[in-house]
C-alpha cells in the first residue's frame, strides 16, 4: 500500500482574526474540498491539529463542514502536532482502516503551547528562545558559527516569504542590515532570529493508492518517522551540539526511502529560531557536524522556500501541516510564483520543545 | 497482521488527590511495565487520551517512566477519549510503524468535557443530563419504558462495582429503592441514572503478533470501528429512537470480526446514563429496537461486569481504557473476584457528546 497526498490548503496567517478556532479550520477544509476530485462522502478520516484547549474540535469541525467520517479525533504533540497528525493518517490508510484522511491544524495566536510550564528544570528562563540561545552560543564557541551566519538565514527566509502572500511577513522586504542589527532577546539571539506566534489554518487531504488515481499530480510519502526524546531541556542536553531526534527520525526516514540526503532537492526545516535551521543542515545529514554554516553559501538544496516559520509565522498546530503543503505543492508544479524547477524529492523537518521529538517525511512526485 | 492486548493497569478512580495529571497516568504505566514481559525498549508508541489542557503531555509522560518512543502524541475526543487512542494504537502496528504500543489514559476531576460549551443550540439545556433525559422520555413514550426498568440497570452495575476495588463507588452497597427513590435531576432521570465524573488513569498495552508471542494470554482485536455523526445534539436527533453512530460502528466492528451480537459473552456499554446503557442493547443489536428493558431480565450477555461508568465513575480519558482494560481481564481469566466463566468474545461501546461518536472494539482470547 502506498499513501498519497492529493491536496492541501492554507489560510493567510496573521496577527488575529474575528473568527473562532474552529471557523478558521473549516475555512480552510471548505477551500481544500472545493479544489479536490475526491468526494466528500469519500473522506472517512478527520484528524484535527491543535493547542486550543476547546474539546472535541475535530468533531465540532466535522459539523460544521458537512462530514460524517469513519475516524475523528484531534490531536496535540505542540509544536509537533501537524505532522504527528499526518504520521496517523499515513497510519490509517496504510492499515486500510480509512481510504481518505483529511488533516487540519489551527491555531489563534492565544492558543497555549509558545512555553512549556512543566519543564521547571529552566528555572526562569523558561521561553523558548532561552534554550535556543544556548545551542546558538555553542555552536558559536565550537564551530565558529557567527551573527552574520545567522542573519543570513533570516533573510534568506524573509526574502521568500516575500513571495508567499500567506506568509505572516508577506512583502515586508527586510533588508541584510535591518535583520543583523535588531535587538538582542536572549544572547546571541536577535529579534529576527525568532519565529512569530501568529494566527493561522492549513489542511492536507492523504489517500489510498486507489484514491489517488482520480488525481492528475499525487505526490507519494515515501518515509515518514517520528523520534522521541522526553519533553524538558535536560532530557535532551547531554549534548548541545546536536538535535537527537532530528538525527534518529530522518535516518529512519531515509532508510525507508531508500534515498540519502544529497538526493533531496527542496526541504521545509523547522526554524522556529535561525540556529535550528542551521543545526538541521547538519542532523538530517546536508553536511557534517559544524560545517552548517558552509550550506548557507552552497546549499545542495532549496530550503524553506515557503519562507520558514521565520518568513511565514508559527501557528502552532499548523505549522507542520503547511510545511508539508510547501512540499506537496513544488512536486506538484503548484507553487505559482515560487515554483523551483526540476524537482523530484523534498523533506519536511518539524520539532518540538527544545528538539525532544521530531518528524521526517520524505516526499515524492 | 493480528493485535493483541498484552497487558493493562487500572488505578483507583476517586475524588481528588494531591498528584498531577502526569503522574497519575506515570504511576499507572510504571506499574502496567512492572507486569509484563514485554520490555520497556521495546514499547515504540505512546499514545495518551485526556480531556486536560496540560500541552505536551504525551512527551511529558514518556520522560516521566523513562521511554523514548519512535512515535508519541496525546489524542482528545471527549468521552471518545480512550478508544480513539486504541483504535489509532492499533493502526500504528497493523500499519507496522510500530511494534508495541502503550495507551494510557487519565483524567483530574477539574479537566474540561464535562460540558460541551460550544453547543449553544441547547440554550439553557446544556448539561449531558438534558439530552440524555429527551432519550430516556422518549422511550418511556414509544416503548413503555419505565423508571424500574432504568433504576434496575443502576441497581446492577451498582452491585457490580462492589466487586471492583478500582471503582468510586466500591462497596457502596446500594438498595434498589435507595436508587428508584434518589432525587430527579432532569425529569425522568434521577441522581444515580448519572455516572460521577472523577480523577482516573487506566493503561493498556497493544502489540504486533510476533510480540504477542512472548505472553501467556494475549487478548485479540477481531474488530475495532468508529462512526462520528457531528457534535452536537441538534445534529443526531432527526430520531431520539436511536444512536446512529453506535448502529453504524457495531455494523461494522461485528462484520470485521465475523459474527453477530449473538456471538458477544460479555460487554461494557457507555452507561454514562442508564438510558444509554438500555439503548445500547438495541444498538448494538443484542435485542431489537423497544426491547432494551426485556433484555435486563434476560440479558444474553453479561453487562458491564467492572460495574459500568455508573458503579465506576467517569474519568474522562480514562474511560474507553478501564471498559477495554476490564474485557481484557476477563477474557485472559484475570479478573479475580468479578471473573466471569467462560468467555470467549467480548465487546467494548464507548461513546462521547450525545452518541455524536462511538467506537466498537470486539475482542477474542
Amino acid at each position: 500500500m502506498r499513501v498519497a497526498i492529493t491536496s492541501s490548503d492554507t489560510q493567510k496567517f496573521l496577527k488575529n482574526s474575528v473568527f473562532t478556532i474552529a471557523e478558521i479550520a473549516s475555512r480552510s477544509i471548505i477551500n481544500l474540498l472545493s479544489n479536490t476530485r475526491i468526494e466528500k462522502y469519500e473522506i472517512d478520516g478527520l484528524i484535527v491539529s491543535s493547542n486550543s484547549t476547546e474539546p472535541y474540535l475535530s468533531n465540532i469541525i466535522s459539523e460544521m463542514v458537512g462530514l460524517t467520517p469513519r475516524f475523528s479525533t484531534k490531536v496535540e504533540n505542540l509544536c509537533n502536532s501537524g505532522t504527528s497528525a499526518i504520521l496517523l493518517a499515513y497510519s490509517l490508510i496504510y492499515s486500510r482502516i480509512c481510504k481518505a484522511v483529511l488533516v487540519t491544524g489551527m491555531e489563534k495566536r492565544d492558543s497555549p503551547g509558545n512555553k512549556l510550564v512543566w519543564d521547571i528544570t529552566r528555572g526562569l528562563f523558561d521561553m523558548p528562545v532561552h534554550w535556543a540561545s544556548l545551542f546558538a552560543s555553542n555552536h558559536f564557541r565550537k564551530y565558529g558559527t557567527n551573527m552574520e551566519d545567522l542573519a543570513s538565514i533570516s533573510f534568506k527566509n524573509h526574502k521568500y516569504a516575500n513571495n508567499n502572500p500567506n506568509a505572516f511577513f508577506f512583502e515586508r522586504n527586510f533588508t541584510f542590515s535591518e535583520i543583523l542589527d535588531a535587538d538582542l532577546v536572549s544572547d546571541p539571539l536577535k529579534k529576527y532570529d525568532c519565529c512569530y506566534p501568529c494566527e493561522g489554518a492549513a489542511s492536507i487531504l492523504l489517500v489510498s493508492e486507489e484514491l489517488a488515481t482520480k488525481i492528475e499530480v499525487p505526490v507519494w510519502i515515501k518515509g515518514i518517522a517520528q523520534n522521541n526524546q522526553g519533553a524538558s531541556f535536560a532530557a535532551i542536553t547531554t549534548s548541545l551540539d546536536r538535535i537527537l531526534s532530528t538525527r534518529i527520525a530522518a535516518r529512519e526516514a531515509f532508510k525507508q526511502a531508500e534515498i540519502s540526503p544529497c538526493n533531496i532537492d527542496i526541504a521545509e526545516l523547522h526554524d522556529a529560531f535561525t540556529i535550528l535551521e542551521l543545526m538541521a543542515y547538519e542532523d538530517i545529514g546536508f553536511v557534517n557536524k559544524g560545517a552548517g554554516k558552509m550550506f548557507i553559501k552552497e546549499p545542495s538544496a532549496i530550503i524553506n522556500v515557503r519562507g520558514g516559520l521565520i518568513g511565514c509565522g508559527h501557528p502552532i498546530g499548523a505549522t507542520g501541516i503547511d510545511q508539508t503543503n510547501e512540499i506537496t505543492l513544488q512536486l506538484q508544479g503548484l507553487a505559482k510564483q515560487r515554483q523551483v524547477e526540476k524537482l523530484t524529492t523534498g523533506l519536511v523537518h518539524n520539532m518540538a520543545a527544545a528538539g525532544t521529538s521530531t518528524t521526517i517525511i520524505i516526499l515524492q512526485n
